[in-house]
């Protein structure tokens, strides 16, 4: 038994307006606080209580877990009427999260499988993602589906690297009208550091690990994003497009 | 001559009220446009128009420039009226800046030289500066005094390091009250992993050079970071107090 | 001819009683004196002294050797009265052992191949393997097992990764229970600070390779450990969770 | 107002043979629980319920504090009536606590100040330090001063690296003697490896930063001691000789 | 007895035109060949036949020379008639060297000693030397200085970072004009591939150790150049100015 | 609708000349200019204006491409009359996009597919490319059938490596008649430190992932090459023949 | 045409004893000296002088090379009547080379193929292999293979890692009666410290790619053996057994 | 009591010719068993049978050991007439040996102290000592005196790097007539590859830290050592110049 923060400020709401009565409030709440906290599947503890505490329920990281485990993970959340997200989902897993969940969807350009529910408020502005080169694709749509999946409305602006800047300056318009950017880029990484200093809101940057030679997987990348001359922009794990967007989405859902 | 955004928008508002001649406004405008975007000392070319596309006029980083070299950009910003942030400032570089600028503070812990002009615009919410240990208070004043500087509220909670969870679980009404978190460690860098898991907004970690052996300038503490486990987490540079503050602040600026 | 310490306790303490004969006494320590210490395959000089010296008899690592060595190692171990354990054993090397030793045990999530037999002494406490999420189970497992047929009684506390605190500090009766702690954890491997913050036993850190990007292999959760803000916590190879096991089986066995 | 384990321990015996009132002793409890469980110095938290919770009053790590806090915190821990030990103490830092505890001493090769007071419960066995080279001296006597510190009786061997291996063979006796070992190296940091293969206890093993080359700050020992071919040794940071204390004492003080 | 490339050039014109004598000519060829390509000085064999191989006398690095060595290798070049470029001079080197050749200049930015002659052919175009910030200024004045006395006509153009790109945006002429480019960056080393997407000439990217944390001294820089997205950019080591310049000189002076 | 630069230049000649009417000349530019700078195909921009920046159309790095958007790409290039390059070309993808192109070209060991068109302007002066061992001949391939693309005369010269430096010495004449060297070397790049030392033309150096163990991926190789006691060496990516290719073909096509 | 060091030796002991006709003798080493020094297949050049200059033929390494190329470069070398050595070779590369010579054996587990002739001359002593563990024999059967048909007669000695140093010491004759020793080892490395201090002549140390987690692919047994604590140690390539036995076969070949 | 090798060897000849006693002789030898095979000095443990275990007294390593102890055990050292040889030695630590030992050598610039006594064999043939610069004659001494002290006769040929080819091939003479050579390069480090391809003897590389940015303190010439396309040469620590001169002689000493 959870319940999302949405439905709580509802809830209140309700009460205050009198449409709703004060025993059944104080009984809902009550059954929410009596719940334990966490599923524990022996394996996995799945947290009840990550969208009261942070906005959004918890996320499945696919990678390490076997199909089974992820099927059985993913149940137990949507089952409590929780929205699932699973990144980094192999084919396999979303086979087996399809035979539980039927109306999952699986997104492979993105590795994501997702069953989109009632329970994600929808954020203020739109996110811009933003991506260096084609090869850079499956971490920017990881990024893409889990904001969209957050709540949040998504723009996407891709192949605008560094090389041939002009792609970048015509879209301008585009850029300055985001309430916060995702700038995804491998090689040298340098695109979030020439984006940021076009624009006047947070770039959160992603290395990937395209490239090759000493990019070593994507330090390159990293390294030259950490280093940004720019202010305004701030890091995530190299490849970690998720990450990117659950930090944007908790920007575009500040009040 | 510059404008920054909030004059622009104040003085279209007056015009919507008839508050300001439109000719007048037009000329204000045009005098902006007409300036060049940036004064160019040889060595360095000041970027006045820094405050109009991010909000924040150009921040001198003090590394590796002579004092000789900061005293005259420092000059050519205070003169066109916008707020003058210096950062790893020397006190020999302070005393140069001084030397022209009287009313320039220097925060010794900080390594901030600062002069607060009428021209930055006040932030919505709270930055919550959080330090693990006491020997990351170099950074976290750096990126206090920074994110005051530019116009935020802050709040700061400094030795609250992992080893001894209570100091930390007892303050998380103070961490629950702010809009933005700012959260400092060295050594393994783990506390904003920890700290993001308790919140529901965004964390910019910045990891701290403080440790020794193979926390190999802070390498450790940064990895640690970039690979949180929790959600919500961005990373700055090493030792970047100023880079957190400027994702901060741009966040809190967010209408 | 080997003699491992409990027996030789056992027949010093029945010649003290009396219910042992000097003579025979004698003749059996020098069957084991006499005895080469190592017997030389060719390819491995399988290390029968291992159990006088050490406690516990050489545990044979599968990895770079062939399915046909481990099987020949294996049966020189077994025929010698010897308690078996071959970590990170294939599927191909379990098969290999089993035609030879057909009650050993394979248990594949752990990768380990065991046979018990009777000359492990028991442990005094309880040793409690922590982990913090699902893909690190591999790497407790072989920390389990081991641990386990090293004469010691085990307890597992799997998923309680530090993003989710309540999910750990719901559990302290437990962690309060154990004599020493194994903590499993990859990314950044922050949890061994927190439970090493947490209890008053010694805390054996494993640094899984789960992760991605910027986790190296395994690298940033291996810094992260060794640089625990906590004291009270070393640290063994990534991956290595036989190592942790035979150091908290030492510490275990101690009087 | 606080309590160490062995006098809780005290009390409640005494209670239990009714040599204490149980008022009485209830009111001593209660007055532990009700003081705050760390004392905010602005700049730092000192931990008042470390001893409780870990056996050992919070050590305070010089490196990165200036004197003033460093003799603040100090006044503070030694004036609960807590054992107080600094490490990576500086002569300066060393006088200016000694500027307000007269009774403290500094023992420079180990960089430590120690003021012994009455909270410390004696350890069981004997941790012997094992060092391989002279130059690894300070990181040992970091190690010896610690743990004696800690309640522990220690023996120190010092130079007795592989390169003459009949140096460390001649001494078996006092090797075997010990309940745990802290065996320190630089270079190839292949002694504990050496040891571990002669023993049946805990091997802390403590990487040094001496060498020169491609020993790159101690790295070299560091993965050579991760990499142990012997079981029953575990890895504390760089340099790390109170890491190493820490654990062993906590060892050293199981019942 | 030395000749370099324009001389020999010159003597066989004049030869051919009848303006030299063909006996007189042979000698000096034959005096050249005769004389030993070196001049062994003990601890240094100074290469005289450099200029005839490469087009510019053996240039001096001063680093990890004593003063003393610097002064007798440069007396011996210049007593060749050969031109001296002595990089990585401290002033004590500088000051042992003008003890014994007056006339040479010591630029301390570059921290180069130089004395030009009359043997090194002019370049055929203009090298255009690209400098993001001002603390990148000593390595690009390395670079202009050595490009100079090599015999090339030089321009700056300093502080035009990519966090302010209508700075560079606004020199497109000037980057037009150019027969070959030097960049040098420091932090993210962004620079050379914004500019090379710009312009249909050589880039030479130099990275510099400008930047803290993790530029790790300038490895950010060096990777993300090499990395980079825009073809037509080739790199030389950390801080290396005087490489890039013979680079650049090389391709200046094709014919 | 693009026009290279030879065509204009061709063009502006027969106008000077009177073999052009200026009202089409004045046609045909306007068309280019009024065409858009690039095609927007979704997952990728093509730079039709490339050429007419860099004097090369935009090439295709195939890595991380599927086969698919590699062929889509390629018509687009095709179509307009621009040379097709499309580097790290898996056979599916060359199968792909001749399915689509037939005149195309596949040259495995170069993994190029190339279509070469009327638009490229021939180069100057031969490119020698120089390959340390046979193992290197894919990268120093790549490079050679990309210079020759762009227009260059190229020459090859095989298995020279430092072990046998005879093999080198024993070809000088052909090192002396290029304008341009590109010098391909694994294990430890010495090569064009010696090639370099022996020619008075720029030296691209290309370090190959070519060797084994210390290594590293190349990275020995590339460090090796960076660090070139040898002036006139620069340097680019690790197996990037094409990068070589690239900054070779605009030294030989400065006028 | 060639000769090989004992051959040239023998004709001049001819000539001297009068066994040989002086002019014959001079024909002969004229036909030599005639003889291109290499054969130019395209993508190699055998180098037919190696073992005139270093007293062993040309050495294939199979890595990186197709099977066809490989059999074409044995069939050149093995037609001189020059011993035949290919090191890293795939079964597929021994069956294309078995193809052309029949009398080529193929060792799989040293990964060697090789055919003898009668140019190598006779070491003078004993290499004595050494392994630390059974994984480690891939690398020290390349080294004994190697070492043996360069001419050298070698002893086995292995696993014999420190974790039981006894087995080592109980082989210590073995140990004193070789000329020179290979002591290949993974994991920490450790066992050249240990053998170098127990003898008197040069060891030969290769790291292997033994281990896992932390060894980072044989970086830990690297570093190791470059920073032995023990004189007498040199270090080659990791896995590189076949350089370990050039180096200790020429040290054995020394008169 | 010690006797070396050369004195046991002669005691056993004069035996057998008659000339010694067998009794006084059975004495002697039975006193050098008799006497501990190191002297205790608490800080260090002074190995003196390390002479006739290796053939050359210990060796003191002056890095990180304290004038006072330096001169204490190069004081029992020299009691027992054993040659001293103390290596990065600082004037202070000379200063401090001679103050108890006036007839030791300082050598300044090979930071070495050294006292000759009769105890040391010659070696057989030179040892010849190649430097590729000037920045490298530190190390390069460090190994010509201790190679010296060891009893070999040496030849030095320094300042003959890659770069300029000719310097090292018209010295091939003397290349050839060395039995080792010590090739000491920092920089690429390319020098032993090029060497060890013209003789035929064994090249013992020494990478020093010259070099700056990417040479990475001497690992990029380690690495390329490591990587040698030349089969003979083996490597030791970066800038260890006595680790090559105790491997040289080793060799040199072989019968």
């Amino acid at each position: 038994m959870i319940m999302n923060p949405a439905e709580l400020r509802q809830l209140l709401r309700d009460v205050a307006a009198g449409a709703a009565d004060t025993g059944d409030a104080e009984r809902r709440i009550l059954d929410v606080l009596r719940s334990t906290p966490y599923a524990d599947l022996g394996f996995a503890r799945v947290d009840h209580h990550r969208s009261i505490r942070q906005g959004f329920p918890e996320v499945v990281l696919g990678l390490g877990k076997t199909p089974a485990q992820i099927a059985s993970i993913s149940s137990e959340i949507a089952r409590r009427g929780s929205t699932l997200l699973i990144t980094r989902a192999t084919p396999q897993a979303a086979d087996a999260v399809r035979a539980e969940l039927p109306h999952a969807t699986y997104y492979p350009e993105a590795q994501i499988v997702a069953l989109r529910q009632q329970d994600v408020a929808p954020g203020t502005g739109t996110i811009l993602i933003v991506a260096a080169g084609t090869a850079d694709l499956p971490v920017a749509e990881e990024a893409a589906r889990s904001a969209e999946l957050m709540g949040n409305s998504i723009e996407r602006l891709y192949d605008v690297g560094v090389a041939g800047i002009h792609r970048l300056l015509s879209e301008r318009a585009r850029l300055d009208s985001a309430r916060v950017l995702i700038v995804v880029a491998g090689m040298e990484g340098a695109l979030p550091s020439v984006v940021s200093g076009l624009v006047a809101v947070p770039v959160i940057a992603v290395p990937t690990s395209v490239g090759y030679g000493a990019s070593f997987g994507g330090l390159a990348a990293l390294l030259g994003m950490l280093n940004s001359c720019a202010s305004g922009v701030s890091v995530v794990n190299i490849d970690n497009g998720f990450g990117a967007a659950s930090v944007a989405s908790l920007i575009n859902h500040l009040p």
